[in-house]
């Protein structure tokens, strides 16, 4: 007799991933260097050596690397919730913190706990796919707000007055993947109050946090609103993504239950990540060196992927990624971007997997790789478009 | 305007993390070594020695611990398939492993890809709660088989082929948490063949393999059914409970759904975690000391727990459990593990965690902490009852 299928086994892949797989392949046959990195998010530099460091002492000394409790080592939380008050200036404490299994870890424990099946949670396009593919394979149903260079690729208060019915739930990200764009600090508050004001349950990504460029400020949501979900990460500013560690700023209402999910789900993070992840908070010159470097390597693209074509970046606010309009280029973004790993030996993301409506014409390059790779790509791609 | 929260919120808490904290707060007021912990579902002696080296060699190296595909990495994958063939004399191919977040993040993805909402899903009674509590999480319905010592605690084909309607999965552990009883061979084949003829998706819980005493051979689901799915772990026998690791071995239809799920719920299981495991696999040496030493405990306790008034054990075939029926000492197993945490200063943990309807006459002793601390539980024991 066959055996069925969960509707859960038809969650599109996070294609991201396959491009990577794709980029490796074609990287085995070519000398060191040949093909730019442009397609992965995650940086090139490791985790800082003051986490990883912490980490060996650790394990020389002994320490058996048990579970933690669900939430995480207390010192760990204690030092996330301090950076609240350092970085914001907003008094969130540890009992609020949740450490998870990154913030891929965290999306699931948010949404089971805050959302039921057949709800509907709105969200900007483009959007990181795992939003819409966790959702979708927890039964819940992702609602796309179309959006453009117009309102910087995120959503307004204006977008979510004319929803009806209203959304169950909201996800923001700011900066947000892929389009690298911000909300400034009174449009988030607006949106947070909004949010709560009409019962509609706010998820703030905030893991880009720490990694923008000035022309807006970092603001976080659980400023503006108490039943705000934050979801944060050490994968990115703190530049540790295969530690799989993050974490979650819970509403007080939702701190219980998350807890329980967590008990059954994921136990604990992973609890060598844990004592890293309270090192790397020390570790801040060797970060901010890393950011200057993604700085620099923003500063070389945006001024020479213009002349070479790509003269239609959405606003490059923050994290490490340019959101490119190449609809005069092409209307097949997947097979323009397999063209160009071919042809200029530059890996990066077809937009179809960012927004299922309009990314045949859109692609996203990742600058977090080795700066000196990624200021190559405007005269590599110069010569291949024949400019 | 009050915010909803999610069915989801309403999961039940794993009670042996609470059972931990409750454990944690008596021990902080007292010497070292005054509370037994029988509690903790965790070995003692952390990581082998060697897996701890391999960490430790792979940082120092300034392996930047990226992230790997999302079933991990391609050494890994091929040695736990080898493993098969070594251990059991099973051929896998390394294309059906997936390496996981320990076996706790394994679940989700399986039920996601083998299940919908509403679904119901078979096991035996007692069970290790988060099966039914994740399931609950993801809308899906537990379906309790109640067993006893009459089948050693395990499922039996004459009560699947009474369950009408038929369920839609079943989950099956040898050894199994909490009653550390095992299904035979010829049993589990049964079984396994039983599901696939009748299109009951086998999702065998593995995790406590190399840790079983002789009394029952232990056998793989793999062996028996091409549809199965089998769930393993890192954190029992290769004692790496904190470093979050585990795998999959997946049928061939469900292969490609796992990945796309793993792809947007996990990114990746720790790498480094994935190096240690890896390693782990030649610390056989130290491994089997530690076994040897779960070995003692349980025949100590064995022998001595019948006189201190504990004289109900359940088949003790492995894993590093005794399940007791104490309904002579008590009908309130809850009250009855906190006196004896006060009056005998041992930590066990209640059986209304593990059997909803008759776990307040059982409770669980874990014998994989010191095995000097664990062999003096009966003496304690028998001066608390006073006998």
């Amino acid at each position: 007799m066959a055996l069925k299928a969960g509707k859960g086994a038809a969650a599109p892949p996070f294609l991201v991933m396959d491009v990577i797989a794709a980029a490796n392949a074609r990287a085995a046959t070519l000398p060191p260097g040949a093909i730019l990195r442009m397609e992965v998010g995650q940086p090139g530099s490791g985790a800082p050596r003051g986490a990883a460091e912490a980490a060996i002492r650790a394990l020389q000394a002994g320490n058996p690397m048990g579970y933690t409790e669900a939430f995480g080592l207390a010192s760990l939380r204690a030092r996330i919730a301090a950076h609240y008050g350092q970085k914001y200036g907003v008094a969130v404490p540890a009992g609020r913190i949740a450490v998870t299994v990154g913030a891929s870890g965290a999306f699931p424990l948010a949404f089971l706990a805050a959302f039921d099946v057949g709800d509907r949670i709105a969200m900007a396009a483009p959007f990181y796919p795992p939003y819409a593919n966790i959702l979708a394979a927890l039964g819940m149903v992702p609602q796309m707000l179309a959006c453009d260079a117009s309102t910087r690729f995120q959503p307004t208060l204006d977008m979510l007055d004319k929803l009806d019915p209203r959304p169950d739930g909201l996800i923001v990200a700011s900066p947000c993947n892929p389009a690298g764009t911000m909300l400034a600090p009174e449009e988030l508050a607006a949106i947070a109050r909004w949010c709560h004001a009409n019962g509609v349950r706010l998820v703030s990504d905030e893991i880009y946090h720490g990694l923008s460029y000035g022309t807006v400020a970092e603001s976080t949501a659980a400023a503006f609103s108490p039943s705000a979900i934050v979801v944060n990460s050490f994968s990115k500013y703190f530049s540790m993504t295969g530690w799989r560690i993050g974490w979650l700023v819970l509403p007080e209402d939702l701190i219980r239950p998350v807890e329980c999910l967590a008990q059954n789900m994921f136990i604990s993070a992973p609890h060598i990540a844990q004592v890293a992840a309270e090192a790397a908070f020390d570790c801040t010159e060797e970060l901010e060196a890393n950011k200057a470097g993604y700085a620099r390597a923003r500063a070389a693209l945006l001024a020479g992927l213009p002349a070479a074509g790509f003269d239609r970046i959405a606003a490059a606010d923050g994290a490490f990624y340019l959101w490119c309009d190449v609809g005069h280029l092409t209307n097949d973004s997947l097979d323009f971007c397999a063209r160009m790993l071919e042809g200029a030996g530059i890996a990066a993301s077809a937009g179809v997997d960012f927004d299922r409506d309009r990314g045949a014409r859109f692609l996203r390059f990742s600058y977090c790789g080795a700066e000196a790779a990624m200021v190559q790509a405007p005269a590599r791609l110069r010569e291949w478009l024949g400019r």
